[in-house]
């Protein structure tokens, strides 16, 4: 997190206020895949997925500055078709096994159906972005697009850049 | 994303509703750190930030269920003290480094701010989680909890559950 001591100056506001105001999500882009539908998406984006395009709103597009195709980014989508009463599941639709809380879990349905997808960038266009291997289905809303830290590949990379 | 066929025809609706009905975020917890301040907080978990109390609201406790002390998460936060209207930034606010796009960087100022943290879990209560390190402030809403799959440390493990 980035240390902007002018935030509380320049927007003043309680942490309630700011809760109830903003904790609505606006897409800054959506999928445009060949999947269609969630019965034939595959699990994970490794298991077979294919890449994908986002169209990235207009009005965002400034925000892509930066990515170059190879980068290794953690796309954040809105899982649009899940269910948010869902609490616990079988892993992996697999009924024979026990039923475990949604946050040890990847599934979709959960109170808030973020879907973290690790891909790589294939091209980046003016106002869209090839991506993938990725499973979400076509229409699925995009809400944030990040570089990767994590990976010992990016190891390298991401210190010479100081964390980016 | 699991396959769940039932799923469009126990909650019909087209995507435009789904959208608009839906992207609005329901806070699981919040963070309860010593870290109190924005200014005073280090960038990454791995700067040397603290180990927090995540206190679980109500109603969502159950969804813990499967999580044990040594885990590596995600546990993505709403980091409510960003401006949602910055699309470039000077990574690590240095103002010698170009301007970036946003999705090009961990900056907490983006149009949806989304924090994004890998941490080990250190303990398990009934309605709280003990979590770290993390560099989220006192007061942060938590928006989801999620096992990593991406690491190499993780690769046996997830295997053997079959990538849950």
């Amino acid at each position: 997190m980035s240390k902007d001591k002018s935030s509380n100056m320049k927007h003043p506001r309680t942490t309630s206020s700011a809760e109830r105001n903003h904790l609505a999500l606006k897409p800054i882009g959506i999928i445009r895949s060949v999947l269609k539908e969630r019965s034939k998406a595959p699990k994970q984006g490794s298991e077979g997925a294919p890449d994908v395009w986002i169209a990235v709103r207009p009005g965002f597009t400034q925000a892509l500055d930066g990515l170059a195709a190879g980068d290794e980014i953690i796309v954040l989508t809105w899982l649009h078709r899940a269910h948010r009463d869902v609490l616990k599941v079988h892993p992996r639709s697999d009924p024979k096994r026990l039923l475990t809380g949604v946050f040890a879990t990847r599934s979709p349905d959960r109170p808030n159906p973020i879907g973290l997808h690790e891909v790589t960038v294939r091209k980046v266009g003016k106002n869209r972005l090839r991506i993938g291997p990725i499973e979400a289905i076509d229409g699925t809303p995009v809400i944030d697009i990040k570089p990767i830290l994590c990976k010992p590949r990016r190891a390298e990379t991401v210190d010479s850049t100081d964390r980016r």
